[in-house]
């Protein structure tokens, strides 16, 4: 009898890893569609290829070396993993319940994680669109997705110390789902890339004018957001790690709860404050009202109320309108925003965790967040300068041009469409 | 052991609704891809807009006050909700099995409920299509979701009586996932807003003629229609309310077989109806059609053999058409053919109940929905004219040619592309 | 107390069956955006009518005859199926353990196999595009759907002697989620049909010059193949059968793991090959990498290392190039290269299964590829010859040049795009 019940917890428990994860993995299309729908048709089938040839190459190198550093183990030449059901039911024995540590499959585990180390690059590729060169991004998703994200990734969610010297845990540092650990991360390796690059012809005037550079396809970027809404349920949901406890169930239905209220505030206020600023119901800052809503409640999804969560992702959409608008004016083009959105917005989130959370200090926030920027930024820094000496990271003037759809692809995202 | 059971039956049922809540909302990216592609280009940014901003308030004020009104309780400011366990496991050693009352997380029930508020609203976007302002449509968002909907939704779903007159569940009235309670009633706000509004420009000819106004992008609408699809296994296969014991996953599995068997049956016939009648597959058409069949199971997808399940869907199917050709005839312009998919299907849903559930009686369904459209209707009819009166609700001519895209959004939806 | 966990056993395998077939389910909509993607304007309403109709006849003929004719029952009168609980829990007694034979609701097996009989079917349709009679096809959807697919099925899935002359599974071979029995079946199926077609006009010139045809959306067939790899997690996790034991838990989420692994591992190696072949990344060729990978692992997902799912993929992903350039150089032309991705990359798939499967011979998997292929091509090619000489199955040379979207379906996909 126990042993049935065993069974049917460690299914119940890698059932509801792997299907997170499936949705994870859906945020890969999302981002893809947001990008391509933001950038201009001669760059798209670039920010395509871009998009997928991350997540290919992230989820090659998470699984060569980037798992191994993260959390230990070799999940590069596992089979079909081996539980020995009496030990373990020797312990749960002693334990009583199933309220202790989490028992699944260790591959649910890697197909969940390795869906993150993939959103962290996935973020990078929106802010350097339209001019960096194709390779070098990849050859920058290998050594992210397989050491830079690793790396940092074991310090909060495997608890080793930072080189060493200090524990984020122990200085009160908490980061749920990612707010700063995935989206901070990818907002730092891209603002590393985009300060190397320079914004792209065009975008600012001799005389400070910011021009705007729309995107092609909207139907796409909302299908896009759409996506990476639908994706978060399954990135928040899965990081409370268990669901076959009734509070662990509690907790995941919560997270389902908070992460959709988040969003709708966030695109509700971002709607009203552009209109504001405007005048206009601004369609692309609404959507990144909505990714900003998620960002900011990502940090900590389970312990607001529904109430709280609404409040965060509200001002995650509120702020995130004005840090685009501050980016741009600090002449940083981030041509679909991704930098403001998980960057700044990632800080935000990282930084309202003690108010609902007393396991997290603000200290432990602060110092978390700023060793995730400083390692993220600095290795990223070093990675995209070397990669700028020996290849270069920058599209030809001309083909800048032309769009690099041709120059990088040799084939158009819509060949009988555009209006030229 | 009973506690360690009591554990798993509860976070199976938990998972199970926050999955089939997911792929509801799956649905709201499903109508905005719908009706992207089924409007004019001009006005795609902002029939955008209005998805996202309807999502968005729908899920915001079901929470602030819908979700009381319809169920009672007060999830605004509910944290993470606290089971008694040991007095759980009392009642359920009394009653000895799982076959009772469902069990799981409130927070679960509620982010299942919320997003059947936000696609009784979704239906309304787009009839009033290429039109209506911006504003007022979300304001009617608001109040549909956080008053109009909840209302009625507690007198079948909660068992409430009708304003203390009389109750549905005694007559008989049976809608087991929402023909009515959800497709009828966004059917009939619609059709208050379009009888207010009136027909777009150019629809109807001074000589009676009616004119087609294609849409834009059928991929996009063909996409809608697979999204919408999709998610109704969650909309049907979630309203059976429990899984975890036998009889009920049985009527889960049967739930997404017939929905599956319903849609194909309405599919196929629509695209044969359309061949016999137009001479040609019209796609349009034939994807209402396979909305036509989901709506039309939806009242009753349990009970229902595969067979009953595809005559069921078909019927559906052949309706639409003529129910949109009859809504023509009518002057009754719905860009989309939502009235006739939601509302003409919807009741016909409701009616053929009683053939399949022996629970239901065809006065009770009649009964049924004839209040859910009286008081959707009406109450959507005041709203609407209040906000005419006050605001106005139709874009002006001179919009209405440019396009409401510039006017309401400041953006084009395909900025490189239309051939002007 | 036994009951009680048979329950719950029940449930969740039940629960696993349905969200599995839903995610295969969604692989439609994929090959809909994928083909609807990959061909041109003129022929895109077509395509995504010939993709939702196929779905339809194909669900529906596997309702009135496939399911009974390849796993026997008649699911097509059931409604929901009783179960004697008692009875069962006495079997189970005996047993003692969960390991034993699958227990489920049968609906939602015939809900997960319906979808493998449609997606047979969607490879079809990408091979014949842009030249191929719409209703012709929907009838050799219907055959294809309802007897082939279900008689090669029944051989392997259900264990029944090939036309009672010999037993496949007795030979060796093994297919775990059908990189033979649905993908080289429908490449089977489609090449029949290409090779009575014949090419499009211009794709071959008069002094061998192969013409590219370029696609019309990228962004649309780039969410395609993002779409389909998600379902396939559905397509090879579901087809482990069983989730609720510790074993199989481990089999589904090895099998999510590697199924990826080898997607990924297609995409970066097509990209890379195409790169080196022609000088620039090919966004079709690394979508089709991408999806060689999946069709490479579907033979035996289980078993196989990462690591070795990452190698069988990117040899798919290496493979699909050269097939597509040689099918070109035979002058078969097929606009996806679904041919070579199902069919050539299929054949592949079932041969390297033997490396990590010891149950598996290589005399069996020659042997089972070739008895697909011999009776699905050989029946393919008698329906489509009857149905060229009854009603013809090319469209008019001026309807060819035309586009068929008017000609068969009345309406252009986007009709305010193109710029003619």
């Amino acid at each position: 009898m126990e042993e049935n019940i065993f069974h049917l917890q460690y299914a119940l428990d890698t059932f509801y890893f792997v299907i997170c994860g499936a949705l994870v993995f859906w945020m890969a299309a999302g981002f893809a569609m947001l990008e391509a729908g933001l950038v201009r048709s001669k760059n798209t089938t670039e920010i395509l290829a871009k998009n997928v040839g991350l997540f290919a190459i992230s989820c090659t190198m998470y699984l060569v070396c980037g798992y191994a550093i993260m959390y230990g183990g070799n999940i590069f030449v596992s089979g079909i993993q081996e539980v020995d059901v009496a030990a373990t039911l020797g312990e749960f024995a002693e334990r009583g319940d199933f309220t202790g540590d989490s028992i699944y499959s260790g591959a649910s585990d890697f197909f969940f994680q390795v869906m993150f180390a993939a959103t962290a690059m996935s973020i990078v590729s929106g802010a350097v669109a339209e001019r960096m060169k194709l390779w070098p991004f990849l050859a920058f998703a290998a050594i992210m997705a397989g050491v830079i994200y690793p790396m940092e990734g074991a310090w909060t969610w495997n608890g080793d110390d930072v080189f060493g010297l200090f524990n984020l845990g122990e200085l009160g540092f908490s980061d749920f789902a990612g707010s700063g650990i995935v989206h901070l991360a990818g907002a730092s390796a891209a603002l590393a890339g985009v300060l190397l690059l320079g914004a792209r012809k065009g975008k600012y005037g001799p005389n400070g004018q910011i021009n705007a550079i729309t995107g092609a396809n909207l139907p796409l970027a909302t299908l896009g957001t759409f996506i990476l809404w639908m994706g978060w349920f399954g990135f928040n949901g899965g990081s409370v790690l268990k669901l076959g406890d009734v509070g662990s169930a509690n907790s995941v239905a919560m997270v389902f709860l908070n992460t959709n209220a988040a969003a709708a505030g966030g695109l509700a206020t971002a709607m009203i404050v552009a209109r504001l600023l405007f005048g206009k119901a601004d369609l692309t800052m609404t959507l990144n009202g909505a990714l900003a809503g998620l960002v900011a409640i990502t940090a900590e999804p389970s312990t607001p109320t529904a109430f709280q969560a609404l409040l965060i992702g509200s001002c995650g959409g509120a702020l995130v309108i004005f840090a685009i608008l501050g980016l741009d004016k600090l002449k940083i083009d981030d041509p679909v925003g991704a930098i403001s959105v998980h960057g700044v917005v990632g800080i935000f989130g990282l930084l309202v965790v003690p108010l609902t959370n007393s396991d997290a200090t603000f200290v432990g926030q602060i110092v978390g967040g700023l060793t995730i920027f400083v390692w993220v930024f600095g290795a990223s820094l070093i990675i995209w300068s070397i990669l700028k000496a020996v290849f270069g990271i920058r599209v030809s003037e001309e083909e800048e041009f032309e769009g690099s759809d041709i120059a990088e692809c040799g084939m158009e995202a819509y060949p009988e469409f555009t209006n030229k």
